[in-house]
């Protein structure tokens, strides 16, 4: 039976891997119209992509990302390296006929997605299927959280509150990475972090960001330059070489949704103590829900029709045969961790693959999110001034 | 000895009760300089102030606060009434040598927080003090908080994260009240709740606001007159009188400190299940504090300089001898509530008259709050543009 | 109009100051038949209750406990004496027709309680009540607890678990005080903290003890004599004067309940970092309730018959005007603290005696406690062997 | 290079998949010695142990499970099948030179472990290892709580709190399956999730259970028999054909540990709403730890050596590179599942058959729970009578 999805992964660094272990795994525990493998890795480095090839028992490596296009036994391209070439891959992938994932944020800038959702579209009436890797809509306490809005539990939506906090940057002599490059990465902790809570704001709620207040900024401007500091023997070195950070170590903005609801979004690496909490809560006039990730297994539900002496958000333990993903896995109770969500966005993606209802976001859905992350950087080069969100 | 101090208290609703039950209270539980006593209650109307005074206690009432301001034997002058009324009661009684205790907000404008504030100058070179009721400040949590970063624990300030969430005004049929009249309130969330969070920011921080990018809404904007309602059977009735909501239903904004931090606010009365999360977190270099009213006995605390593998936020039970307030209490564990933060409040006032150090917030304080209110306000009507505080 | 309820105090330590605040301040939160003063304060010390009846506002003070008996000017006699005391106070009050609240536990013997309960009969059949403080049963979460056991909301009880955890003898050498003292306590962990468990666990779950298995241990056997210890410089010196610790430091049983629930106990003075977690949790067919002293304001509740995707625990705000007692303070979610407790005990005291429904727990609900814990030390002085409670 | 490590699984439900999955995983995230692989499934149904090896990926299957014991090409005999065949396979293995990974609890009885571990310690000799899956010990949570003991920042240990609290049970009308009859399961709750709780204590306090007493109960008596309640159309039928159940539903017992501790344990499948707390708390001198599996990314931890005013439960997110194998997953804040513990699992027994450190528990270990559940079953069945464990 040829009903194999055989799969190309560009970047094996914290994604690639993450992304290859689904792939092998989806189908031990999802039970799936195709079988996916994973049969080229790609590199820059080629003695590096050979020894994690070897490792994530992969059976070929390449350092040319071309190959995985142009070969004929590849079904998908799993895009995984930094935003600065997403565009050039998923193009060319899609023009050659191939299914592509790419990872979030779609681009480094609203042009090149714009380039991407054209390419994707074109690709769509082939059959050729684009998505893209915003990971946390595979959470079941998310997944929930946008079940109960479909089921009109929350009613009318007034509030939305994202908060992406994490802290890996507060020692200011933390060294410079690439991911503090704009060039490469296109931006800090917007781009990075803030694009997940926008697009799970906006799913979540099912209404659209109609423009930004915004504000960005960055508490460390300079930085030890990474290979430089330890060779001279430690980040906080007097004589270290240092170089600017280039993006913002902060965003924040308040905004507003088509559908009436007013928003207030975070997204920081200086929050000390909080080590990824990506929060979102909801308030409608029925009903409430909020999110952490912290603690991913759960959801809070507050339901305003109880009966007043016995209202309070529930913490729902979102493990539960009945809960979205969970019923393949363990007894209730039981948990998921991080890595079990890219294993639900091969099992999504495979399913419609192979025939299931298409799988979201895909690149329109990301170039969405890409749109209101320009809206953000308008606004504060523009004295936070309300910003619509250009379409 | 002549060591009471005499207080008239201008209302007696929600703060007027909670004051009046401070001020007779605050010796039995704390070692005062001078012994409080409340003298005089005055009320709008006669019958339901003998009532009041009845109940509490409170030996002689009448309807006219003038009376407050003239009498011989009244030391402090109380003002629990709206805002709209602040201003001329706190001037005379200041000119007539009477100390203040205000509630908060101090006025409804700055105009007037400025006269006061002018007054109570005038008044502080005879001896004569004045004190906003930002009551929040007695939290044995968040005066620990403000320890904290007096102590240096949080090292560089870089993030305040406040939101000040209740939800009782989610139902669109919930009647109309002075609370949601402009020229009663002077605003809405902003003004009631949000308020709080500015001055508890500034207080802990010990940062002022220095600009701010605003965004005010108003979800419901008409509702039942609530005494035609009534008469007609129900707030629900279709046949219903409606008034124009002339206030925000909720308030959002960012701001940049002079300290260098950044700031996100929220207030809003609608959301759903929050009943009372007056929260402020505060990240800093070194180490960072959360704070929620509705668990009010307890502050977190992450000190980033335990060692590694050890690293968490502390949940702080503040109820131990050693903490603000909490010594002359009750056995460690064992909780304060809502109400005993009127009776800290009359302490530090009376020590402060007693001869004490300084009791803040002072009406200069207040003002700041006011100038911050403003900026907001300006903000939201231009577009969310950036507005610096204006001093 | 001679509604005034008068009142004497014997003690005027921890409890003793709790109590005289409550009477003082109940009729100004509630709407009581009959107004609460307390006219007589008992103490052992001539000067320091002087002093104590100044702070506290209490006109007269005395050493002599029978004034309080024979007075004629006397309703009430509150009893705030360690146990070894309540028998001979109590006895002697009701017989002289005083209505008589006698701290908690209720003795320190069976046979103490047993006399005690005869005389409350006796007492009860000219009109003269008696009372029992166990005011933790006023505490709303655990009230709002009840509630919904009455209401049927649990269905049938099968699991009581009762934790009442403190950490204030955690150092050994914090010094010895009479609360070790077998004689003048009664015992340990088991009567001071332990008897609030059993009364809150049988009150809620309408359900008796029957039997237990019970463990009882002393972890530090001698202290340091806490004068001695001072005089010589400090409780660690290696020459400090040691004295025997006679009562157990933790508690634990195992115990059946008449309606077929099971329950497990435990309390300690030696839970490193719980400050008074004073936890119930019932566990039924269809619900499930959880408390915590240490976050007073709120109840836990799981509804077993909400929708399987939405079911949690709620974290209820207890703090609603249609839960216990609160409708008299605050808006919703602003929470009270442990010195309110008394308050509400008062209220119910004086609503009982002005004519309402009977308050309880009376001598006789006090002396099936007493029981309970007798069969506990009878237990774990017989090899923790199953020991039905004798009746 | 011949460094695979063999394996064949014997069972492929819940646990044995879980194993597979494990098997198949661990060197991609784990810098191991030796590879594993799996290459025998062994089930009972023929046809259903092919499905099963196909789509776990297994290359063979068989219904024997002598065929994993006598073929030379096994390193590894993994068995996962319920308690009533441990001990005839695993001392088969074992003779025939087959490293063993037994399941918990080790065996139905004291008898069939004992001679299991006379077994293991034999192979010993001849470089042949025993493993038992206690897998939570895998938690990094609670291998962080046993690295605090072992560092001494508890200092002197003197509470064990133990709960393992599930729900599965509590509808009367779940059907009867062999986990409720004694002969498959050997016991109920106490065997079946009791056992874990025994093994953590005694692992993270470095203490071990001397002596118990204790009650256990069954709710529910009799259940509808699975097979006929399906057939007849539903569980809820009333001419539904019921079985007894025989074994316990709930066992709480008091424990003395062997360093002075006092522990208090309880296992029960009828807490309603808990769907797999199971939770560790232990309070020493110097520190405290807490653990709830239902947030298994986290353990709380009190340091008393903190200052005073500072104090409070660490909420420590056990998911930073220097904690218990949560380097070699995701950074920070990322959490682990349920699933990672075994793939913990087989890393360390991978490990230790490299040449590694030894890996806990062995079968001596589990002898030792073993005799703890056998001790409770004495207990119970003697009135609750304090019963040392036989060793």
């Amino acid at each position: 039976m040829s009903t194999s999805v055989r799969v190309a992964v560009i970047g094996h660094a914290f994604m690639g891997k993450a992304h290859i272990h689904a792939w092998r795994t989806a189908s031990r525990f999802f039970d799936l119209p195709r079988t996916p493998e994973v049969t080229l890795l790609v590199g820059r480095d080629s003695g590096r992509a050979a020894a994690a090839a070897q490792q994530l028992n992969v059976a070929e490596s390449t350092t040319d990302w071309r190959t995985a296009v142009t070969r004929d036994d590849i079904d998908v391209v799993d895009i995984c390296t930094p935003g600065d070439s997403h565009r050039e891959i998923a193009v060319a992938a899609l023009a050659a006929g191939k299914h592509v994932l790419c990872e979030k944020p779609l681009a480094n800038s609203v042009e090149e997605a714009e380039e991407m959702t054209a390419a994707a579209a074109a690709a769509d009436a082939k059959g050729i299927t684009s998505f893209c890797g915003f990971s946390y809509r595979r959470t079941p306490g998310l997944a929930l959280a946008r079940r109960f809005v479909e089921e009109g539990r929350l009613g009318e939506i007034r509030h939305v509150r994202a908060q992406y906090l994490q802290d890996w940057l507060s020692d200011a002599n933390a060294p410079l990475t690439w991911r503090l490059d704009k060039d490469k990465a296109g931006s800090g902790s917007l781009g990075d972090i803030g694009a997940h809570s926008i697009d799970a704001a906006q799913w979540v709620s099912g209404q659209r960001i109609e423009g930004v207040s915004a504000l960005l900024h960055t508490f460390v401007t300079s930085r030890p330059v990474a290979g430089v500091a330890e060779g001279l023997g430690g980040a906080g070195d007097a004589t270290s070489e240092k170089g600017p950070v280039t993006v913002d170590d902060a965003a924040a903005f308040t905004a507003r949704f088509d559908g009436g609801a007013v928003g207030v979004f975070e997204a920081t690496r200086f929050a000390l103590g909080r080590r990824n909490a990506n929060r979102l809560e909801i308030n409608g006039s029925l009903g409430s829900v909020a999110f952490d990730f912290e603690r991913m297994n759960e959801l809070e539900y507050f339901d305003g029709r109880d009966d007043q002496q016995a209202q309070g958000f529930r913490r729902i333990h979102v493990t539960d045969s009945v809960h979205p993903y969970t019923g393949n896995w363990w007894p209730v109770g039981h948990g998921l961790g991080y890595g079990d969500l890219f294993i639900h966005q091969v099992a999504d993606v495979i399913d419609a693959l192979g025939g299931g209802p298409q799988t979201r976001p895909n690149f329109a859905d990301a170039l969405e999110v890409q749109r209101v992350l320009h809206a953000v950087e308008t606004s504060a080069e523009d004295s936070s001034r309300y910003t619509p969100v250009a379409r």
